[in-house]
């Protein structure tokens, strides 16, 4: 059986957002639910989601397990996991992590771009490493089943979450460095421990994270998935698309700069560019699942490869933890 | 005039403490309402001391500038100044400093022991300093008039605080390591900055702090502040007693442990000895003001240099920030 997994969205949900995911083929969705709420404010965000579920049930439900993905490509639905891009929802207790994972989160990145009171992120200029709270709440995640997630972490931070953790950890959306060199992006060096560990790495098609931002082309693509699998086993290469749909430019004003800057922060983006960027023609939604299928095969990659990239590698991550 | 303040305790507030600190000629205390409570757990202190003060208006009442601390004196009544020991009330928004502010707050400790959103504290391996979010909040904190407090910090956090803070900064409640090498007592070379830099060091009273601890004699307390007085001005050293009277060790337990982990953490304690440590027979509670005027005489001080001690340096850095 053939999975097909984007292992993170943050679009403006909508059915109309799901009904593309469906006819993508996607039988699973790991979906950015808060970035930096509050516990209680995440309660909201579930409150919403439950109405989502409710009038679109014949194209996603929440899942939990792996199983949910089996059963969703068996009913032909997309199964919806939870996923956090900060550790603000476990505020500063650690009873909260176990709290969170009951309301369905299966991901949560230790940081977003700056310190945490867990790690540091890859926008500080110092990275100080995993605190000690990040070491008890490491330990905790591995206990109740969440997935540690650096996608925007910082490089000794990452290794040190890899080392700490008795589990696989992800990278969930994220390119390599050698490619495109910018502060989201991660070193050969950090690919590879990653790859040795077991983790995964979710190819990033976000503009900012690609080789010639919205203009990268597929070819270009590919053969980045190509170099990465030679510093890292195939198996752990996977697609976490970071498509944002029908966003306001308001909300990336948000993920950039939350509460905590009276300053406007552009993060990826400059003053002249500081909306979302534009998606490449080939990636406009999950429907270029279908483009990098083409793309990948055609840079050497076996069919067998290809569908592991495309969700087989993601399915047996979550089968594995 | 002459003006005695102790600019730290946290005591369990009662009519009977507010008595003991009259008797001892207080007019000023700096209280910490706060460890790691969120903004609307602090609301709900500000309510109990709302209570306080109403219950309490003959001898205390909520002080808000330098001119309490005259009035107070006028009127043989305790200023009382709120602070916090951890930035956790601000959460991550910007917006909240200047809100608490307006609630009371004038003095605040960018971390507690571990790392927080603003800076690491002293219990971290790894001290990367002042971070992103920490820079926009000391100057806001400098903006609306609440001082740094960097009494648990890491040294590096704290040399680039004092750095960053456009005002002095405070710690309020620390020893110099050269007397009593611990992780909460301040290098010689810190005290060196924070005394070129006009800001002010609160000698401790708290047992963990002295050179053998509960049996610490005032001879050698007082020998310190001679030799403190050598690297610093004189004219930068107060008290800040960290007097903790009726506390039960269940309080001491949440200072250290918050929420954060599911082990027990000892701090500056042990598992043998975890509870509050008892004070040093001269300095039980605040009356033992008039035994460290002795003291402080006895080594040579100047009756000026000891009033200034026990209170004039900290109403002159009220005065001036």
């Amino acid at each position: 059986m053939n999975y097909k997994i984007d292992n993170l969205q943050y679009c403006n949900w909508s059915r109309e957002v799901f009904e593309i995911n469906r006819d993508a083929g996607l039988d699973a969705v790991h979906v950015t639910i808060v970035y930096h709420e509050d516990y209680d404010e995440l309660l909201v965000e579930t409150k919403k989601w439950e109405k989502l579920f409710k009038e679109n049930s014949d194209l996603i439900f929440l899942g939990k397990t792996f199983k949910d993905i089996e059963k969703a490509n068996s009913e032909s639905k997309t199964a919806i996991f939870f996923g956090f891009q900060n550790c603000s929802p476990i505020e500063d207790d650690i009873n909260l992590v176990e709290k969170v994972h009951q309301l369905g989160c299966r991901f949560m990145q230790l940081t977003y771009n700056n310190q945490s009171l867990l790690a540091t992120g890859c926008y500080e200029k110092i990275d100080s490493g995993v605190t000690n709270f990040g070491k008890e709440a490491i330990r905790e995640m591995n206990r109740v089943g969440i997935v540690i997630d650096m996608s925007h972490s910082a490089e000794k931070s990452t290794f040190e979450a890899i080392e700490l953790s008795e589990k696989p950890i992800a990278i969930t959306h994220s390119n390599p460095s050698f490619w495109h060199d910018v502060k989201r992006n991660k070193s050969n060096e950090l690919l590879k421990t990653l790859g040795e560990s077991k983790g995964m790495l979710g190819l990033s098609l976000y503009p900012h994270h690609l080789k010639n931002n919205s203009n990268c082309s597929l070819e270009s693509f590919c053969e980045m998935a190509a170099r990465t699998a030679e510093i890292m086993n195939v198996r752990n290469i996977g697609i976490g698309s970071d498509l944002c749909l029908k966003q306001p430019d308001s909300v990336v004003e948000w993920m950039r700069n939350g509460t905590w800057s009276k300053s406007k922060n552009y993060g990826e983006g400059s003053k002249d560019k500081s909306g979302f960027p534009k998606q490449p023609k080939w990636f406009e939604d999950a429907r270029g699942f279908k483009n990098l299928e083409k793309g990948l095969n055609k840079v050497g990659f076996s069919e067998d490869e290809v569908n592991g990239i495309l969700g087989n590698n993601w399915f047996n991550f979550y089968k594995n933890i």
